[in-house]
């Protein structure tokens, strides 16, 4: 009966009953298609931008381009082939790198788009989050969280470069991004060799600041992660026998909130990650994206099964649910940013090892 | 010096980096503009959808479109006008009418973005979650998790419309879309008055399975929500002399997981809101969107100060940061979905009252 | 080499020295024993108070004992007989029956061991707690939390028993108990069929107040738990088929909290059983003690094999590391509280289902 | 009316009632008194061991008492004086000192009470602790958490003396108390500087091993707390001029758990705190009792008004509610043990400070 009901489509009245829906600012989903697709259909593209290119292309702008030139910033962001022209990574990530010449400074603004900066090579640049100035050096995990102000000075005599990593796309995707310029200069009268948050929160593992009731910020107190740190747990974990880390030559370490265990921002996942020559490392795929930065040492990585040359510098886009493979030619030390705590808490993550 | 040495720009040498610097998919931020903007950039309008429309589109697609057409749902997606023509109701949220007529059934399938449906009038229809029959009536709640599998039947002879939430523009932002079709029919033999869920769930407030030690799912394991219960809630809240409701006369309830108070699912909060008329409740505005279901009386809403009447089956689309003010004929009772968790969870909410 | 030092022991330096330690307040590990045992070793014996008996002392009490008579309670409280006389039910809680006679009243006091009161029969006494007028009826469970003011008025002309369960004896051992007696009189003006809490929080399973921003207390904001809610939940349980009630013929039900569905309060667990005759649950012991109180119906609970007849009004100890198995002649229905959720808390718990 | 029936009380009735009460294993809580108390009625007293004694004690027990007699261990425990005579040092503390000899052992065993160790002096011992060797030095912390296996190796040629604190006085309380007897001995063929524990969560502030999804146990896993942590995040806090430790003089380190932020062990709260000469840290009582051992540094401590002096390895009882002021003479090191997350968890916790 309902069958025959729909025998013979009176197609006049299908296009009168199309046109009043769109009139009245809808659609029939019976028409749309492609909208809940078997696997997620991914826009951004794996991709590979070479170190080599990125300092050399740095150096320039440093030579042609003032630093407070519109956006505040010397930097050069990563556009995935694959977003049609937007300056943006993958689909939740910005990545890019930043340049700043002896003697400059970025002024202070703050954001609700969190970042963090990791240091690919170089020096003697203090970043300043809400007046506590961050001593930079290479292989430094640096965070300026969510609408903290920030600003970076450079007093030595040779440039740095260090690789920057936001949620902007995300916080944009959820229409809440805010932003404030900053009002003149919030230099401290002198810089300590420590910030007053690795004083408080980096005495060591499981030490934390006695009596402390605070309320808990979203992100980590400890805005500092030296590499002197992420090297030895690391090389701890190769070195025991027992490990994973030991058995697959793999070795690899989350940056935390000391005060929770918890990733150091809300949005972004952070991690080390040491590659031995041979490791057993599986391939693996993985919703939500990711950017790698190559700190030390060379080999490949291969994207759904395309191989890509590492050398250190180089940054590589990683879109949710592209496989990874990573071989090492020599001791290989990747940072790594992610978007897994969003997928976790919203609880869409989903991994699967494959033959890559 | 570092000044002196951009006194006499380099055009042709700028020109050259830049040529450089596309070629390599890069961008030099300090060309880019409107990317931090210092409240959020929406491009969702603030939209109002008729009851009226909605239900007589819906019984024209009823007459001439099988249920079974591509999509395998009768549904009547929310396209917001500001949003360049996808079927989108806001940046995270999609919204829907979907109507089933007498013997019609919507066959199983499931999707990792999360649904819901709000029984705007009727009653009869069946949606089977995971093979547990949940009764639909007017004014219930009914939630169709993520991955969960659902289908819907509709034993009787007269149509029913419901109003239709999905995360899904959320969950494709994070590519994290997967989509499975059902295999044949997974009806029970026989249809319980309370579904499974609420037998075990549903007892009373406050009152949980004992020894209960499954993990707890990332959903609630409450898959109905009666709205004899939703309104004697906020009966109760209302008669209360000293209640904050009883004072402004506007009383909401949150729609929670019994087993842990958190929302019903990860990415959507649901609650229900009942106005009295001359209540007190300030204009406020909220970073993330929601969407508002009329279920009884009329009055009206002023989105940023521009005022939308509102009668039964209305449907709203609330961008972030829009100015929100309700003012009620009558007792009114509006249902209202949101991003709301998503935002919490990734510390980026907002709310401050204004005037309107 | 070490073992020859000790060939010749020097029994008068070992009698100086053990004189010399215990003048120091200091006690030689090496003699003492008992200390660590392979099983605990508990002082508390399985015992059972026959509710006909404790309905006749309470009411030889109403006529002998005037209610404001030292502690301003009419209470016999549970003497366990392994506790060498203190008025403690088991080592870590306090169990009584209380009568309160027509036209009584218990007046306002408050004190840091929490309380809870479930009625074994009558009608018609109301709990003030901070001033929240609570319905007392058979069956009904209300709380009066740590530090919250209570007392309790008997408007009526009939006597009301109910069971008192209080934490004290942990309190107590934790040296934290501080009380406070009541100024005068709270009586409200009027009393609703339904408490403050109860209208905020007992609308139904799932639903809360909307926007409530006040911080958590540590015990549940709803103080009452009706009967004709618990009796639907367990009849619920086991009307379905499938599930493990359905199929051993044993309900239970864990009184939450509705915020965040942890127990009541952090130191006592509620719940209320329903054994069908010829039921399967399995005998049981658990580190943590509990008392029993039987609302419904008749059988016998063994205790470490020990049977003891169950009739309505019966009182249980169950020490810790007591085997219990039930056995029902008819649907009976027992309330229990046990300090479950501290030794949770303090991962002290073990459980083992054993032959009995 | 209710009045007049209580006129004339019935002495031979009232006695009958009571002999009847008493009978059935009940008490009138009318004739019961002190049970309530408005503060906390504390048998254990504020009590000082003096360090030198408990040394010279020890050396003395090494020479005479093998340490394989009766307990596996060399143990002094702390009996405060106000408990009668059992060997616990408060009412959920145990405290002793332990000395293990040249080329002595201590054998393996587990319990569910939780151990530390805190070194008081000396250098050498190896501490198993399922397997893995923890070495000890002066000023660290060892963790033995409950019902994991431990036993002291001492292959050195010089006696070690440190500092015991176990939760079984509280354990016992709850009768919840197990042993078990180790088999044979488990000693590695070779030991390590650093144990497992610290390679896999002692690699620095805020770093945690990636993708570990082992679920987490009860307590830290980190199971040593090395010294010159300890040393240098106090000298941090001291040195941070704007920091509430900078003004007052009293800086204080909580040991937690580096995966999650909490207490070592879910029973006790270690904390180390640093004193400086003329530090105005107020006089403060707290719910729950301390034990605390005097590292570094001499000045007195006032417990409830009463004044007593400090030096090295002296071991400090503080009750419930007793008042505590500490006096620096020079830089003093205190190392703390509570049964605050006890009262924490079970919402018992109060602290005030007053005038001492």
């Amino acid at each position: 009966m309902a069958t025959r009901r729909f025998e013979a489509p009176n197609d006049a009245a299908l296009d009168a009953l199309y046109e009043d829906i769109a009139h009245k600012d809808l659609q029939p989903l019976w028409e749309l298609s492609g909208l809940l697709t078997p696997a997620p259909k991914v826009k951004a593209v794996p991709h590979r931008w070479r170190g080599k290119e990125l300092r050399e292309l740095g150096e320039r702008a440093g030579e042609l381009v003032p630093v407070d030139r519109g956006g505040d910033r010397r930097v050069l962001s990563l556009s995935n082939p694959g977003l049609g022209g937007v300056p943006y990574a993958t689909s939740t990530l910005w990545g890019a790198v930043q340049y700043l010449g002896p003697g400059e400074t970025a002024p202070a603004h703050r954001h609700t788009p969190a970042a963090l900066r990791f240091v690919l090579e170089g020096e003697g640049v203090w970043t300043l989050v809400d007046g506590d100035p961050l001593h930079m050096s290479a292989g430094d995990l640096v965070l300026t969280p969510s609408w903290t102000w920030h600003e970076h000075h450079n007093p030595g005599d040779t440039s740095m470069t260090w690789f920057d990593a936001l949620d902007l796309p995300l916080v944009e995707a959820l229409d809440a991004v805010f932003f404030e310029p900053g009002q003149g200069r919030t230099v401290p009268s002198a810089t300590a060799a420590r910030s007053a948050s690795e004083r408080r929160f980096g005495g060591g593992p499981g030490l934390l600041p006695g009596g402390s009731t605070a309320p808990a910020p979203a992100h980590s107190p400890l805005l500092r992660y030296q590499w002197a740190d992420t090297d030895r747990a690391l090389t701890d974990q190769l070195a025991e026998a027992g490990s994973k880390a030991g058995r697959t030559g793999h070795a690899h370490v989350r940056f935390a909130d000391p005060t929770n265990g918890r990733d150091v921002m809300p949005t972004m996942r952070c991690e080390m990650h040491r590659y031995l020559p041979g490791h057993t490392a599986p391939a693996e795929r993985r919703t939500g994206s990711a950017l790698v930065a190559v700190f030390r040492g060379t080999g490949a990585v291969e994207l759904d099964g395309v191989p890509h040359a590492l050398a250190p510098g180089d940054l590589i886009a990683i879109p949710s649910w592209t496989s990874v493979r990573v071989l090492a030619d020599e001791p290989m030390d990747l940072f790594s940013v992610s978007d897994a705590p969003v997928l976790e808490a919203l609880s869409l993550f989903r991994a699967e090892t494959d033959a890559g």
